[in-house]
């Protein structure tokens, strides 16, 4: 790790009040001159990818293939986020004429949403590029028009820096105005940003234990600011009675896959899968074998592993199916398992996330019990279900999954999480900290946005996207009517 | 005041685990189902309007003329969020088909906003039916689908009770899942709701304090839940130069009609009026001098207006130009002044919202000087400006108002808040502890849902909303394209 003297608190001041000065300037852009923004940033990631992915791979553990993708995912989001911009619905906006035969007393009003103000972000230490310096948290606030102070990840550092230099360089050669974007660091400099008195909210991926500490101070501020937490998700799988019988083999391949990917070390690892008890288990035992050892992220990551696999392994109600092994700094994965009863009598240990490549089954006796099962689950992020159609017991646990997390799948795996429009990556408590909103598609724009109300205010001193002409072509809901350019 | 035991901690729990019992009943209506439940409770509320508004009359100290038209401001708004349930555009339902050329792996994913369950509401003093048991936060979270539990005001205790009824009966005979809805009473039981594990969120209208005091219990709870609070706003008005050259007897008289409306008892009261220092005041004081006595609300609401009255008026940077006065249990508006430069000096004592009968004017002698005094206010419910079209300052004074409150209005009055789909009311803190959403208008039901994305799920499976047929007609975002039914 690179060490350096952590950010001054004079220096962040600094930094948030040229943030503060910027963003009035950044928000009076049109949608689609910040859209030129972002785009101009993707492309000089990608300009610079060969100098960024060696690093990546270095700091992070990474093969060059997943770095690549994953930077190609970055960039793709800025883009995906200009188009956003572009397409402009965006801003919810919506007209009102005044209407004196409505049932209150009703002037023109007109709506918008607006950019909350400078925001701070804190990067994952699993995606040093797509969650990161210049990950989806970033690229939402700024498309929404909020300057982005960025809390560099000690997990890497060299590489923050470096991004950052890019996206500076790329703003600045593109227009934005100065301030839009800086890079802090250190420990207590994270802090003092939380509580900074111009800092407008935050963005956080991390553990429960950082991100509520975080939130804490979000919460504790004489203003207290929407703080948006993505903190840990054990992303249940079941596995229904018919299913196994129709095809153990693939489910068991498919979730080995899912739960190994980046020796675990993703939000969405499905980390606890239910299987019926007679589900011969030999191939999911031999598929982590199997696998060859990999490194993971960092020490704190590791610490934090050991911690709890250890937790997991000593427990008496687990059974140890696979042990992984460790070499140098790397791992194979480990497989563990425990019954139904077991795991609800002791949730609170068997149910806590274990980051890192180690995964737990549970085997059932009867079907129906999945539903209880699945209430004893706090916040996920994703709830996955692997059944047949017609399984009687299909529509509750879809129902269960909805109510406990942010995305319910269907016969597939959690990890890999789309970038689209319908995508939500979210879920109540504690997966996130605010469960209104998602980190990942175009709706992520929202948590750097709140609505204004502008009352018969005259044409010339509307806002563009409001006045009756509408030169910016913003899809409208005017009148309640469903939305139109 | 009615007194009675509180509801105990007991029953509280009960109540709970009836509202979380319906929680998946609700959800379940269709959306057009839930209308009929609103419509249902607005028409029990229209029918009980002779039994209702006396005792409003007798709690709140209300003519009977405000009573009625708040209570007709309550069933519209009932009928209203019928209206928008029915359009279907507030479920923001987006289906993404599959596409293997997309830039990251996309199978089906599709959209949904789902309620968040069990809703805990704190009614307003000031509004016995508009703001409270009946209210906007009650009415927003029964049409998201969320059940309610409202926390009785003890200013209007008798009230609450009876239109409890009124809902409970009128929810039972539209066919309302049993615990939709339910009363409780008492200091204690409040805070109790507010931490009790099976409420999903709160709404508030209140004071700084009180409010700030839930906030904190929401945020301390081991899993934090959102805390929708509508705290306080003075609602500042800025005058321009030439707005008072022209036309300062129409502003003076229209200002002193929205300042002293209800006793001042409005969240939005327009409480301190920028003019520049040559504009006679004369009209002003003796509009004030001439209103006639008015009672406040309740015991609490005197004291708090005593207090802040007494700290305004022995402030050595203020002038007295009507002093109330007090007959009993009423009083007369009072009208206070001070200078830009003493306003600013002293803005945390001169800016403290008194909530009743009294105002302060500043009068301000260099007009470019508003936008430093913009700059003083914390957040705000409105921020209203008072000018000519081509003002040079007025595009600044409208751009601060919009980045410090929810409702900017022009040549207009802060009082009276139209309940349309472009409404905002809400604002940064402490106008309100949420500032991305709003209490009243269309988009205070986003409060109460959060969004669900499902992952390759079978026609069969879907949510009807979500389907190819899409059999309810739901507005929906296909593929990213603004939505069609």
């Amino acid at each position: 790790m690179t060490t350096a003297p952590d950010t001054t608190p004079e220096e962040l001041d600094s930094v948030l009040r040229r943030a503060a000065a910027a963003a009035p300037l950044l928000a009076a852009l049109a949608p689609a001159e910040r859209a030129g923004l972002l785009r101009a940033v993707a492309d000089a990631l990608d300009a610079a990818a060969d100098e960024l992915v060696p690093i990546a791979m270095e700091e992070a553990h990474y093969p060059e293939a997943r770095c690549r993708g994953e930077l190609g995912r970055t960039t793709f989001q800025l883009r995906f986020f200009a188009d956003v911009l572009e397409e402009g619905s965006y801003l919810e906006a919506a007209v009102d004429p005044a209407d004196p035969d409505w049932g209150t007393p009703r002037p023109d009003v007109r709506r918008l949403l607006v950019p909350l103000g400078p925001v701070v972000v804190f990067g994952a230490s699993n995606f040093p590029f797509a969650f990161a310096t210049a990950g989806g948290d970033t690229a939402s606030a700024l498309a929404a028009g909020c300057p982005v102070v960025v809390k560099a990840h000690p997990g890497h550092l060299r590489l923050a820096r470096r991004t950052g230099e890019v996206v500076v360089d790329a703003l600045a050669g593109a227009g934005a105005p100065e301030g839009s974007f800086a890079l802090v660091e250190g420990v207590e400099t994270g802090k003092q940003a939380v509580t900074h008195p111009l800092t407008r909210a935050v963005g956080f991926t991390g553990s429960i234990p950082g991100g509520r500490a975080l939130f804490d101070l979000a919460a504790s501020r004489p203003d207290p600011i929407p703080f948006y937490g993505e903190l840990g998700s054990v992303n249940p799988v079941f596995v229904t009675r018919r299913a196994a019988a129709a095809r153990a083999d693939e489910i068991l391949s498919g979730y080995a896959e899912s739960a190994t990917a980046g020796s675990g070390q993703f939000c969405t690892k499905p980390g606890v899968l239910f299987l019926p008890e007679d589900t011969k288990l030999e191939p999911l035992v031999e598929d982590f074998t199997g696998r060859t050892a990999a490194p993971l992220l960092n020490e704190r990551v590791t610490e934090g592993f050991v911690r709890n696999l250890d937790s997991l392994s000593a427990h008496p109600a687990t059974e140890i199916l696979v042990q992984g092994r460790r070499s140098g700094e790397e791992w194979t994965p480990s497989l563990l398992r425990t019954d139904l009863d077991s795991l609800l009598e002791n949730a609170d240990v068997l149910l806590e996330e274990c980051f890192g490549p180690a995964t737990l089954v549970v085997t059932y006796a009867d079907e129906r019990r999945l539903v209880e099962a699945a209430g004893a689950f706090k916040g996920q992020l994703t709830v996955t279900v692997h059944g047949e159609e017609d399984d009687e017991i299909a529509p509750a646990l879809l129902a269960l999954g909805a109510s406990l997390a942010g995305r319910v799948l269907w016969n597939g795996w959690p990890t890999g999480v789309a970038v689209t429009h319908a995508m939500t990556h979210g879920g109540p408590y504690p997966a996130t900290t605010a469960p209104l909103h998602t980190s990942v598609g175009a709706t992520a724009l929202r948590r750097w946005l709140r609505p204004v109300t502008y009352q018969s205010v005259p044409q010339s001193l509307l806002p563009r996207e409001l006045r009756d002409d509408n030169p910016l072509g913003v899809p409208r809901r005017v009148n309640g009517e469903a939305p139109s350019a």
